[in-house]
This record gives C-alpha cells, structure tokens and sequence, in this order.
C-alpha cells in the first residue's frame, strides 16, 4: 500500500526544502510581557492559515513566490512565563538560520521577540544596524518593574549593537523616552518620510529589519494590542519596503504584533499575509 | 372590519410600484463558489435592513430617493449547490425587468452572481460593454476545477460580450490573469484614474456596471471575504460613480460582495448603503 | 548542516504513520450546500488546532490517544459549487483507506460529506448499517430543487443501503420525513435511549457510524449552523458512545456541523475536540 | 406586462390573511428603559428573519403552521426616548386586533411592552389574570427614579388588574419586591412546578400569558439583558407550555426580552424562533 | 492597622484634586433616544478603563497629563426613558462647575446630552457660541415624533443660543435641514476646512466645543451608531483641533458618541482617549 | 465650594470601610502562564463593571449584601512576565489582611494566583486544608518546563500545606496527575458529591477554598480560557457552597479563571458576579 501524505502547514508558497531556501519562516509565538492585550501569540498560525486567501504573485513586483526558495519551520515551542528562556530558545535557532547561511524571517508574537532575533544576529554581525518601524519607541529602560518586555525591547537592542538604531513611524511614548532617542538614535517621528537617506547611510551594512506593524494606521490595521491612530498607510508602507530592497545586506527581519482576536473582519491579518509576501519577493536576492 | 398591512420590506426610499419605476432592484442572495469565507449570501437582507439608517437626501447630488421611482422586489430563492441553476434564475429575473423596459440594479451575493445578469443584458443588447471595479481580476478560465467561480467569473462574461471589458482597481491575481488582461481586455490597476476616458470611449454605447466592493480600500471597508489592501477610498469612489452618471445608456448594475457577518462595527453595511443610494440616484435619469 | 524539521499538524496525540495506524483521520471542508449559515468548512483545521488545548488522555476510560495508533491525513481540496466531485473525492478517499484495511475517521464539513463515505463503505460492505445521531432527519427527497443537500443525506444514504438506517436524537423534520422515517427507518425522536437496543442487534454487523453534532443541545453546543433546542446532554452522548464501543464492527465514522464562527467562546469547538479524542479511544481495538 | 411581487417578510408559516387569522403577531421594538445593556429592540426583525431556519411541522404536537391561521402586521414605530407614548401605540393595536375578535401576539422588546398589552385586554375582559413567566419579579414601584420600567413593569400590570398576578421561575429581585409578592400575587419560586394548579384554577377565565426570554436558564439562552442563573430548561418550559395550553381563554401572549446582539452562535433566537411557533401551534384553537 | 486604599477610578492622568483643577471631567452615559442602534452609554466607562493603553505623554504638543490639573468625577446615574430628567441633571452637574470657575468636560453618551451642558452654559455666557464637529446636521425640529431627540440636539441648542452655531463636516441630514442650516447657521460641509476663520471670528467670545466622534471617517473610527462614509480622518482632526487652542475662551466641551460595542478591535476607543488627552492639552491653559 | 466625589468602583453592595469590613476583596488580574488562550486579566474589572446588573440581595439565602460589611481595595498592579514576582505581591496584599483579622477574598487572574494567597495563609495557619473545585488536576510537577504554572498551582500549593488538599469536580488531567492525586490527594472526580463528607472532617480546621470557575459546565459557563465538557450545573455548585458555609473556619478564598473576552453574551461574567454575590453571603459570619 502505497501511504497518505502528512498535513504539512507553510506559508503560501513556501513550500522548498530548508537546505535549497535561502530565506527561513519561523514563528515565534509569544506574548506575555503585553501588559494590556495579550493575543500576539496566536499571530503566526493565523498568517499561515490565512494566506491561502491571498495570491501567490505580485503585481507590485511583477514576481511570484513560486519561483523563490523559501522554507517555513513551523513555529517554536516558548515557554510562557518566562521571558529569559523563550528569548533564549529564539536566539538558538535565529543562529542555527544564520549559520547556514540563510536569512532567518520570524513572525511575532509581541515585539520583544526582536531581542532574541537581534541578539544572534548581532553575534554573526558585529557593526548590525536595526531599521524598526514602530508606532511605539520601545526605549524604556524598564516598565512595570521589568527589563525584559514590549516596552524595553528596543533600548536592549540599543545596548546590544551601541548605536545604529534607526526608528520610524513612531508617535507614541514618555518625554523620557524621546529624549533619549534625541540623544542616542535615529528617530524619524509620525512617517516613514527619510527612509531613502537611510537606505543610502547603510547601503552595504548588515541590516536587520523589525517590522511592528502598529506603525500602520489602525484604520488599515486595526488588530495589533495597542492601535495608535495617525500612522502610515499600506501604500506608504509599500513605498518603504520598496526602498528598503535597495539594501545589499539584510542579514534578518521579523514582522510582529498582529493580534488576530482583535481583527474580526480579518482584514488586518490578510493584510499582514500580503506584507509577508511584498517582504519576502523585495529581500530574496 | 378594517384589515391591517402586511409588512413590506424595502431598500429605504424605494417604495414605488413596479409599473411605475424605472430601476428595478432584487437580492441575490448566493455565495456557494466562495472558497474561502462565505456570507455574502446574507448581504441582500442586511442592505435592506440597515438601509433604514441613512438618509433618504444625499447632500454629494442634492436629490432625494423619494423623488425618483423605484421598485424593490424582494431576493431570488436560488438553489445552493448548484451555480448552474442558480445562474439561470438570475438570467431570467433579469430578462424579464429588461423587457419591461427597466433597469435591473441586483444586489449579490458573491460575484458569480454577475454572469446570469451579463447573459440577459447581452441578449438583449448584442454590443453591450461592461464597467467592472473589483480588487481582483476573476479572469482564471478555471478554478477548483469549476469553470462557474466568483474567480472566473469575468473571464466567462468576455467570453459572451467578446471585447469590451473595461477593469478598474485591480491589485490582485495570478500571472496569468494578469497577461490575459493584457491581450484582451482594458485594465485600470490599482486605482480608478482613467475612468473618464472610458466614459467618453462609451458615451452612448450600453454598458453594464458590476461594482465588488472590494475595490475599496479594507481600512474603509472591511466586511468582505477577501479583503485586499491598497484600494481606493470613498471619496476616489464617489468621483467615479459621479463620472459613470455620465453615461447615456447604463442599461443593468449590480453590488456585490458585502459580507455583513465580517462587518462587526457595521460600517461596511452602512457604506455600501451609502453606495446603493448615491448609485440610484446617479443612474436615475 | 542538518534540516529543521517542517511544520506537520496533526490532531493532538496522532502522530502515528500511516502504515502502522488502525484509524485514519482525514478533512472534508465542505459547506456549500448549507442553505443558511454556511462555516462547517472551518471545522476540521479548527478542531486540529483547538486539540491542543485538551489532554491526550482520558480519565473517562483512563486511556490515552499516545498509546493508540491514529494517522492524520489533513484535508481533501474540495470543489465548492459541485457536490457532485466533492462527494466523488469523498468516496475515493475512503475507498483507498477501507482498502488498506483501516477505519475512515471523517471530520466535516457539514453532513452531505457523509454520502461520500458511506458510498465507499457500501461498496467493500454491501449488507451496511448506519447509527445515525442527529437532531435533524435529513430524509428530504429534495431540498430547494437539490438531490444532494445537508437535508438529503440519510434519504440517499438509506437508498444505498436499502434499510438498516438506525436514527437517534431527532427532533426536527416535515412532517414527510417523519412519515418515512415510520415506514423505512428506526427512528428514536428526542433522546439516544435505545442505543443499548440497537448495539445488540448489530452487535457484529458491519456499521458504519456517523455523529452529527447538533444532536447535542445548543445549551453545551451552540458552534453550529442550525442549533435545535432540546437536545442530548455531553453525559448523555457519553454514554451512548460508551455503549456503541460494544460493536464489534464499526467499518467507519465522521464527526460533522461543527461551525467554528458561531462558536465566539471556543466551547463547541473544545467539546468536539473532546468527543473525538473520546471515541477514537472507544473504537479503537 | 405583469408585475413582479413586493418584498412580504412574515414570521414562517404566517402567512394568512388578517381576516382568515385567528392570532395576529406584531412586534414592539422597544428597549429603551432597559438600564443595564439595551438590544431587544432588534428582536422582532432577527425572530422573523431566523425563523426560516426552523421547520413548520412540530414533532412534539405533530401539528404544521401551515395548518392553522396566522397574520403578521410587521412592527410598530415606537417613539424612543417617551415610553408613555410607546405604550399608547401598543395598547392602540393591542385593542384593534382584540376588537376584531382576533387574540394578539407580541414580540418585545423589553418586558414593559407587556403594560401596553395588558391595558388593552383589561379593558376588554375586567377580570383578566396574568400568567408571567420571568426571572426577575418586575414588582418595583420605582426604578431610577421611573414609574413606567421594565422593572416596574408587572406592579403596573398588577395595579391595572387588582391581583390574579401569577409569577413562575423567579429567581431575583430585591427584599422589598419578595415582600410585595408575598401579600399580592402568587409567586413560584425558582421553576415552573406548579402551572398545572394554575391551569386547574384558571380554566375558562380571561388570561395573558407574558413570557420574559429570561425565565429559560442562560445555559440555554444566553441572548439576553440581564442572563440570570438558575433558570429553567427548554423542556420545563415545554412542559408548563404544553400545561397552558389546556387554558380555554387566553386573550393574548406575548414573548419579550430576546437580545439577538448578545447571541453570538444565534442559539437563542432560534430558540425564540421554536418556542414560538409551539405556542402558536399550543395555543391555536 | 493602617487601611487600604479604595479603588478610584479616572482617566489617565487625571489625578488632581476637584480644587486644585481647572478642567473637571464628568460622564453622561445616555443613550435612550438612540433610534437606530443604542450603545454609547457604555461609552464613559470605556474611554477611563481604555485610557491605561496610552501615554500621558503627547509628542504632537510636547506636553503631559501629568503636569496639568484635571479632576475626573465619575459619572452621572441618568434615568433612562426620560430625557427630560437626564438633560436637568446634565445641567445641574454642569452649572456646579462652571459656578465653580472650571471648565467641564463632558463624555457622552448620545449627542442628546449637549443639550444639557449648553443650557447650563448658555445661562452663564449669555452670548455663547457653538462650534459642532458632526458627520450629521442634527437639526431636525422634530424627530420620530420627540423634540428631545439626538437628531434635533443643535436645532435645541440654536433655539437657546439664538445665532453663533458653527458645523463643520456635515455629510447627512434631510433636504430641510440643509436648508435651515442655510438660513441659520455656519455650515461648512464634508471637511473641517474652514475652522480658521471661525477661530479668527470668534477669538475672544465664549465658545462651547461639542465632537460628535462621527465626524472621523468610519475607516478611523467605526465604532459609533451612525457611521457615515466621507468623513475626516485623524490628522485632519488633530489640526482642527490645534487650530481651537487658539480660541481665548473655551468654556466647555464634550465628546460623544463612541459605541465601545461596535468596536470590537478596540481600535475606535483608543483613539478616543488619545483624542481626550489631546484636548484636555490643548484647551487647558 | 463643596467638591464633588472621587469616582469609586466596588462590587455591588460593598462599600463599607477596610476598618469596618471582616471581608476584603482584591483583584489578580495576572494570566501571563497561560499557555493556551490569556484574557482572565480582565476578569476583575469585569466582574466589578457588570456586578451592577445583579441585585444585593439574594432570595436563596434571603440575605443582602447591604446587611454585611465587604470592602473592596482594588487590583493588585502585578509584573508581567514575571511570576515570581507576582505572586510575591499576592502574598503580601494577603499577608496585610490576614494580619488585620479579616478575611481575603481574591478575585483572579489565572489558578496560578492562588499559590500567593496559599502561601500567606499557610504562614498564619500551619495547619492550613484547601478545597479545590476545578475541571483540571492542576498537579503537575512542571509545565512546558516552568514550575510556576497555572497547570502546577495545586501541586505547588501541595507541597506548602504537606497534605489537607481536597478536589472536587476534576476531569482532565494527564495519566500521571490521576496517580499522584491517588497517593496524595482527596479527588472527587467529575462532580461535587462527597462535599459533606469533607466538610464534616474540615469542621473546625483552618480552610482556604478556591473556586476554579471551569468546574462549572461549559453549558452555563463558557467564559473561561479551557473550557471542559461534564462539568456541574449552577445548582449543584450552589448546593455545595451552601454545604461549604457550614465550615467554621474559612479563612480565606479566591474565583478564578473567568476570562471575559470569551464571554460574547455576558452570561459567564453575570454568573460569576452571583456567585461572588452568593459566596460573600455564605461565609460572612
């Protein structure tokens, strides 16, 4: 008797073998530090389940993910409550990733999931940059008593690579955190407007690239745990992704705080399906 | 003893007799080649229901509906299961208010539902052209299997009228589709632009108008099965219909594609309301 | 470098291959008949991934899915619109699992997938019986001018087998089908009582075994597309499937009308996860 | 040419002539004192468009709607924001249809729609006696400083009648209201044990029966205002109805209180849907 | 033993005390004459439990909650079913703290309650004028039968202030309101385009600021009763808004209808509270 | 000037002072060790919101709420993401009202939040015997490699009283739970029968009670992040709360696992609200 196949889940259209890929899935679901509305952890299944919903081509780029190689891992198994361990599982196989020469692609989960992505990828690449759009400047130093959360996640960051922290997009946080943004990053306020000089200041640096995608507007993104009005549209978003695949060198990228119990029409998860797509035709080289 | 009255259901405002009216309107209530969320079947009654919300005065025209003469006539019980059949109850309903000499205005339902519709309106008018706004191409020649889908379902009208398919707002579809487009039929991507020129191209010409509603932008409308970001908004939509109103010889329209179960906060319902009025009152001559 | 492994789903605790599994689990996602609320096509990839938040072991007959031997195949891509193919799909799958000599275990969809199967338990067993639990009678003739309906099932499944339709927990039909059900069918309107009856009547006939859902009382289980009030209790269904374990031939089953979406509290969806884990354990020798 | 039909929406199986019918079904969508989370005002429209996914044939009476005679006159226009208004339109049709020796059905809205029907028929039958079925006892004097509310609403009734109040399945209320029922009316705690010495003792008097939704345990009908637990079952409930129907003179029912907002999975309104057409079907002589 | 404090409830920031503060929070959560969906008395208690999802920190104004003073008192115990009752104690709380030399602040609730406010207002400032951001006029002499409705609110509120009533982003209403707004007031239609020159105008008199929240576009905002496509979007809002902090003399000012139900990301509640901070920062000098 | 009122929350009816209360409430709104679906955050501001729904007084005791002297301090402002820490902030609060002579009563959060009340208790009563009501064991040793766990809170809380652990209603659990509750624990599976034994041996013993509300049917309680078909009815429940406040010595006790989000209707959160309301009357002495 000839055998039935297993059910196996990818993202639409990432259906290559890990050793042929040159860009690997992986979900990271994880969010216990959000202190008001949990729900990110569901975001990497939803954005698999769903992008069945969407084509697997592009008239944006005139390309289709058929013809690229890209693997999808499933998702880790983090464990809850303890922020320490599940970065560190997520910094074990952001390295694995890289170590093969691949180019690691995490679903969040809340955004301090970055922190183990960046921690690898900071190991592998010394001089790493970080280009994060954000609505939020994550810059805290610590936030309801704790150094490792949402809140915190880019000031870590910070503290890991010690400068080349450019931030977009944001338009919410306390006076002290932009002042110290003032002080110690690039920090681009409400849009997305100097991405092209950015580009240009890091044309041939390692880059990696954190997509929180409450930087979007909450009239096209409404479902993400702290929506914050006044923020990018999806066309101003394309533009700067557009921009940003003029980087020679992205070493990493991640795209996180979906929340899809907050998105009953199911319009932001689509809409984070299609980014994943746009994202993964503008990086593979 | 005086008796009391039935209770009578109608689009707001349209409460003329059938002889009298002009615009016919009837639901569609079918949605069975949806593959991916079905619910547009429950559009036809939502419309009707919510329609009660909104004024009868739009201040964009300065017309009322209550000056023009309009005729609702209640939703088709089409068969699940069967497009075939239910194809050719919507052929028929069309074909008889054609005779009468009056405009059939259907509310869908998913797309499919177009394709009776466009086979009464080119038997009666061999030349007929068709107006068609959608974020998606639905020019496969097959999909599932079927050749009757809401995806092919555009492909199957060319084939009727032969030519003379003019597409606006696309932004989504395989290669494919894309490059048939090319060689057969006129493509507007991504916004409604050049719909002026098309108007003037068929200034006295009969066309049929087919508006999915998931041309417009998810952030305005989000109660749709396949929500696709970077469509238009309202007003862009508003300045068309006002363009289309141009035409001397609209001679069927249809709405379609409103999913009411996805549309939590009811915005949607309420838009495509909104739409239906301003659509009457444009067409109305 | 070695791979990561892919990302296979399976319900929770069947994680056996194919060649050394008894029970073969596979999808029918398929809802297009459904004349009301459509959404049972989100059933099986729903209750895969809600198993996870049940145990794998049974304190009711203290066993545990990890000892038995249960393959998961996922889901059969039906064709929407033609239930003519998708119960031809039906049937072929069924088929090659009844031929490899193990037990189709169906998740729906809504019932009309049980004529797929039950045509190809028919074939390989022509002296066939079916225990049918439903709140429906499912014996229409025709339904909206359809042969094959949600509606329909069990009138052409008794057509196949010619008699030996055992029926329990109905409490919804015309006035027709209860008539014919009189005449043709066992019939136990409102409750399973005599179930222990019919398990020793069939006591070592082949039966083939199909549960739907909304036998159960929308008060515990409201997740489905026509909840019928007055309806069996979870410890009353126990008990029956308890005493169904008594058979010493069950040929095949499904599990059907779960409705994901009208199941906001996740309970339904927890229950059927709960019940298939149960009678897997109960049917499996 | 011939005309097509008008848009007609009925209550299923309701579709006899004002003149032919026996009962005369209207709704009262109105909600407005509801203090605590308004919505029964969407009931009438949700239990006429739901009632098509229920059957006509009762199995439990073995009788059809089709059968006996019924009209459905639609809703009245209540004015929100003035109940003394509201109550007058109610009581005003409430008269007609009792005037032409037809007995009204009411679908609320709120339980205070009730004293718009009870003024009518105490006018017509001075020695009317009230049969209510509730969770909660609605014998305030007072409510927010209101003397027309729904929780007034059964002591304005009361007052109305000068006693022949009967209570059954209250579970909730203040001290003072226990108290009030004590010396006044007669209450039956909890359930619905003791309808059949109702029955015995009101043979062939003049009674309304006043059903409040909330009566029915949230487990079964968790569509409503203020869910209270404790309640009683869909076939206690069936059983007590099957008990009234044994009364030789009911002059008026009413059913009240479904919030179709607050029923995610539509359990409850079908439910509403079914218990109404079995107390058509019981008390249609 | 030393106590534990009780739990005191307010919006973010506003922790002064009543004397110490110079703008003085209160809710009115009435939304009895709400014809078409109620909902937004939830909306007070919503906005304060919401508002721990923003910063106290504005980077639009470079300003924080915490260093102004601002004292929120709960809110009001409105009787519904009598707007009569409700807009006299609207008026009672609101003349205690202009007595008191504070500027309220008022968080509806249905537009209705301006009313009450500007009447406690208008007896103070005998020349007061209204600026009305609004999708609709509200100036409908009667409404349904009622003169106290949310659809005659500014109609009422003109009668008091006789003159000096200015609206702006107006895109629905009847014929006739259209043309009393010609005849009577300042209409600024579709946008917020004009508010310089009534800032110019009106720069030192007193001027009553009343939001409908329904003048956003529902693309930003869809979580209210009435969602009227057309509308304006955040960032126009916020530089109207600017542009009011230019007026000498604020005297009051409400926000209304959020309908927290029909929001169900919460992304609509959440602009509310960023809306509220922004304005309590822009009008408190 | 006399100022007007801070804005107070408290569960219905209690609003006496700490000094004055032999009951304190305090919320736990921590969930962040959920491993399958968080939301039981929000349980305490639900459960204060909604408790206005409901009445003081309680026709099953014939008791009010007014007549007794409860104070509620508010939430605890708890660390996410790190359990330790929280649980230390549980404990203390507990720690301050035991010492006070009164009476903790805990409204939770996740069951993990138990283990901080237990500790405190059994530091003042050495001792110290907990009756457990639950669907879930909640013994094991770890979970997903984190001993701090709602799914090890018993096992934990074990380990501190050495013995003295009664469960009751318990049906799920992995085999190896099962066995060590055979060496080590009272379980009552499935239901609450054997209460009055417990109670008869508890008579005079020191007794912490924590109510896990999943033990409750999913039936009558679906608002709950694990909901477990076969649980016990409100009745029963109430039958052995009534059995439980004829212990002498209850010395504090907690509700938990309500998660509102999941509760659509409201039905489970009102539940929950009568409960508390039920439990405050039963142990107060």
């Amino acid at each position: 008797m000839n055998s039935l196949p297993a059910n196996v889940q990818t993202f639409i259209g990432c259906e290559s073998s890990y050793e042929e890929s040159r860009i690997v899935i992986f979900g990271a679901p994880y969010d216990c530090t959000s202190s008001y509305r949990p729900g990110s952890r569901f975001a990497p299944a939803a954005i698999r389940g769903e992008s069945y919903g969407i084509e697997t081509f592009s008239p944006y780029q005139n390309k289709d993910l058929e013809d690229i190689a890209v693997f999808d891992s499933g998702d880790l198994e983090l464990q809850f409550g303890s922020p320490v361990q599940a970065l560190s599982d997520i910094e074990l196989r952001t390295s694995k990733i890289l170590e093969d020469g691949k180019i690691p692609c995490m679903i969040g989960g809340e955004h301090l999931v970055t922190l183990g992505a960046v921690r690898a990828a900071a190991k592998r690449y010394p001089k790493l940059n970080i280009i994060h759009f954000d609505a939020h400047c994550d810059l805290r130093n610590e936030y309801l008593g704790a150094k490792l959360s949402h809140a915190t996640v880019m000031r870590r960051c910070f503290e890991i690579i010690g400068g080349g922290l450019y931030q977009f997009g944001i338009r919410s946080g306390t006076r002290e955190e932009f002042e110290f943004s003032k002080r110690n990053t690039f920090m681009n306020r409400f849009n997305l407007e100097r991405i092209e000089d950015t580009v240009n200041e890091l044309y041939t640096e390692p880059v990696y690239f954190s997509l929180d995608l409450d930087v979007l507007d909450p009239s096209c993104f409404c479902g993400t745990g702290t929506p914050e009005a006044g923020g990018v549209s999806f066309n101003e978003l394309m533009t700067a992704l557009n921009a940003l695949s003029g980087l020679k060198n992205i070493v990493g990228f991640d795209i996180n705080e979906l929340s899809p119990n907050l998105d009953q029409s199911g319009a932001s998860t689509a809409m984070a399906c299609k980014l994943l797509r746009e994202i993964l035709l503008y990086f593979f080289k």
